[in-house]
């Protein structure tokens, strides 16, 4: 245990941000300058945002995103696609597909993937919820939108026989060549799924 | 400006979060989804951390140090040898010296090095308090624990040209191998200098 240089709030401070995801000790140290330097501009609205937040988010009860409602505004928007349920792992996925903006769907968070590995079991996912979403809306369409690693696609073939005696599509994303990607910079597993795939012209 | 995901709220935060060092958009999504899973665990106690620091946290107008207290809790600790004055460019400096914990002295912050480049001149450091500082406690030696960069070595040799005429003793870090640094990853300049200043076994 290095000796504590500065005072018990900054050290307390430190020790908080080394644990947010990316930072270690040494950038929770730069971190923790950086908003001391800029407390008027950044480290003041960073702790009214962060105590805002706090009081206002919760996770929606329906599909597992977060949002300051629940059920949350996707849940609730009426301009969606009520026939089309795109399942993902984590609210982070759901956030990048939104960015993306091709899908204008409703969503449902498993909260993770099947992981033998880290001892993530069906139990640990969001899953029941699901069965029930699908029975009782009339979801016409599952798109399966589960990372091409291996647990996201034992999550995917999961899910398909969790589905299996629902009158449902289920759908999963394509595999191929990202956009932008370069052929030798490929692994041989996504080029064969690219060919295997391909498309006419 | 890719299309708002969350609610405003989760925005602002995720804004601010890139605002920090090291931190990018991407990273700062991360970290907002962190911190709003691990709301009990890390979110409160970090929005309550950075209210206190907010609170507390003030400048050592003698050395500018940052602490709760100023003078800070190094410029009043009287065990501290009053005679040796330790000159660094930042705070962050000041915190590695510290945790080596070989000094038992005073600081002096500059707040920076000069950098022509950077457009940061003499009457932005805090120079003339350390002209004052020398001449009015009796310093017997100032270190300057600066960086090896250029930028460093000019401000070591401006600040020791502006000590000149001061009865003080003006010392700076050596240079050399690093330790445990491998010598065929060292550059030239830092092997000219071990050898330069190479010493007796």
């Amino acid at each position: 245990m290095p000796r504590a240089v500065a005072g018990p709030e900054i050290e307390r401070l430190i020790q908080l941000l080394a644990r947010l995801p990316g930072l270690g000790p040494r950038s929770a140290r730069r971190v923790a300058l950086h908003l001391i330097k800029k407390r008027e501009g950044l480290m003041a609205p960073l702790a009214a945002a962060l105590t805002d937040a706090l009081g206002k988010i919760v996770e929606c009860r329906t599909c597992g995103n977060v949002d300051v409602r629940d059920p949350c505004s996707i849940c609730t928007d009426p301009t969606r696609d009520r026939q089309v349920l795109v399942v993902v792992a984590d609210v982070s996925d759901l956030w990048a597909l939104e960015r993306a903006g091709v899908l204008n769907a409703r969503y449902h968070v498993l909260g993770g993937v099947l992981s033998p590995l880290d001892g993530v079991g069906p139990e640990d996912l969001n899953l029941a919820r699901l069965v029930d979403r699908v029975h009782q809306d009339g979801v016409g369409e599952v798109i399966l939108a589960l990372g091409a690693t291996v647990d996201g696609q034992t999550t995917a073939h999961y899910v398909t026989d969790l589905l299996r005696d629902l009158p449902v599509k289920i759908t999963r994303l394509a595999q191929g060549v990202p956009v932008g990607g370069e052929l030798d910079y490929l692994d041989e597993g996504t080029l064969s799924a690219a060919i295997r795939a391909r498309t006419r012209m």
